[in-house]
């Protein structure tokens, strides 16, 4: 019989799981609302049902080798996800636990959602063959996995990687970490709605944005008035580029990486996002990086490179 | 036979040699003058002469295990020099392999400087046991050696830990580099000395440091200005704890490590550097740091943690 590995992938927004065979091909799918569940188990029991539902959907019978989860916050020695500032559930959450409970004798894996990224990335993505590179996962917030000599940066307690919460401006925008300045309030996609808002208030140009409120504009509406030549979605890419170029390039003092993948989705807005930050990521590096870290998108579709990753999680 | 190593720690004014068994004992010691060999193939020449020189030192005769070097921009990878700006030679130096050539069959291994203090501290110093740490060297600029995992954060190139480097203000102060803005130009030796500049132009507080010029004044005048009670002096401390505990912050937040070491001169103000730069380093972490990351002094003699480093990288 087959064996497939669950890949959970939990966003601010929307959770997607996927069942994945060994060779990284997707044999089923779907999603659940994030949001949609202020009661944590009766999330995580949507999220069994979804998996218990590919019984139906993968034509093959199969055994489920394990589960492997990809979580914001989410840290990878307590298999807890701890205080995440963009899912309804404060505290600490115990998700590792909670879905063994449901799915008992399988073995549940769990990572922060930019390092399930990373593994994606490393395993079946742009990233194979690199020992030292780094994802930065552009969402609702900033997200990082950090590959160091061929396995990923966890630090002491299984933090590390957490450059969204690195502060670019000392007193700068509120973060909903409770500080001001992080990086993710500037370079995400609620951090570039926050930009178009500001020039918005700043500027008297023209702009199609004018007509969307703040809880409507998406990053997608904003890429789309750029590619339409809005001058002020395309400022505000510039502005996103060159607060996360900056940070890139410290990131690059720090740990050197062959590459960093921008990965999510306002790294699907391409040269609008990436020829900024990749103009201020050279500026501010040392002379003998410049022109030598390679800026890439994901080698794998944005949507399931996470699922991936997560599942690759239960080899890994 | 006992079994010894060579460790060379190479500093901008004096090379440093020490003969070093097992337990970390420095067996043999001397020094040459950076500064006075304009030839580099006579510098190399000068330290093999001291090596050669230890055989009388010590009593009981010995084996030369191997040599380590620690040196700045020193490249494990390529075990060379690479346009290091306070060395009296430019461009690349072979050192490994000239070394190489004048002890046969003894390997030799290079790093750069601050990377061999992170090993002295972990095998014979305060981050013995520790995993993962990061050492920040406080001298003429300011450099660091990260170990993730038990071993050192080279990144793809070797060059890894260039934290002097990091950008904390855009369009600061002058760096040595060609760019603006660099820690080192705010916390370092030479970055306290430009703050204390500063305060006098700005402020109108009587201070001791008013009778000093800036080539004459030493980060040990500050130190002693503020255990006088210096307002100038304690104030440049401040502010100086203020960078840089906002960038070992945001460095906590890419590697989370369990505890930073400050080292070298600017290291033995005590209280004056460690207490601001500990305030803002715990006022700029994420909420789940605080309180937990360490931040200490060296756990060896200064003078000998980058010697010890430099014998250690032979075994590592």
């Amino acid at each position: 019989m087959k064996k497939l590995s669950a890949g959970i992938d939990i966003g601010g927004t929307n959770t997607v799981v996927g069942l994945v065979d060994e060779h990284g091909e997707i044999l089923a799918e779907g999603s659940i609302s994030t949001r949609k569940y202020h009661d944590f188990d009766l999330y995580l029991q949507a999220i069994a049902d979804l998996v218990v539902s590919f019984n139906e959907t993968v034509s093959e019978p199969f055994t489920l080798a394990g589960i492997g989860v990809g979580a914001p916050n989410g840290n990878y020695y307590t298999g807890c996800i701890e205080f995440a500032p963009n899912l309804p559930w404060g505290g600490v959450l115990p998700m590792a636990a909670k879905l063994s409970a449901l799915f008992p004798a399988i073995p549940v894996t769990l990572t922060n959602d930019a390092n399930a990224a990373a593994i994606g990335e490393m395993i079946y993505g742009g990233a194979r063959g690199m020992k030292n590179f780094a994802v930065v996962t552009l969402g609702t917030g900033l997200g990082s996995g950090i590959v160091v000599d061929g396995k990923l940066l966890y630090g002491h307690d299984g933090y590390a990687g957490e450059l969204g919460h690195v502060i670019v401006t000392p007193d700068g925008r509120e973060c909903g970490c409770g500080r001001c300045g992080c990086l993710e309030t500037y370079a995400s996609a609620t951090g570039i709605k926050r930009t178009v808002y500001k020039l918005l208030a700043d500027q008297v140009a023209d702009s199609s944005l004018k007509n969307i409120s703040f809880n409507e504009l998406s990053a997608e509406m904003i890429c789309t008035a750029a590619i339409n030549g809005d001058p002020v979605a395309i400022e505000a890419f510039e502005h996103t580029g060159q607060q996360l170029g900056r940070a890139l390039a410290n990131l690059v003092a720090v740990t050197s990486p062959e590459a960093i993948f921008l990965f999510g989705g306002l790294a699907k807005a391409g040269k609008y996002i990436f020829e900024p930050t990749r103009r201020s990521m050279e500026a501010n590096m040392l002379k003998f990086w410049q022109c030598k870290i390679k800026l890439l998108p994901s080698g794998i579709d944005d949507r399931n490179a996470a699922v991936l990753g997560a599942a690759a999680l239960v080899a890994n």
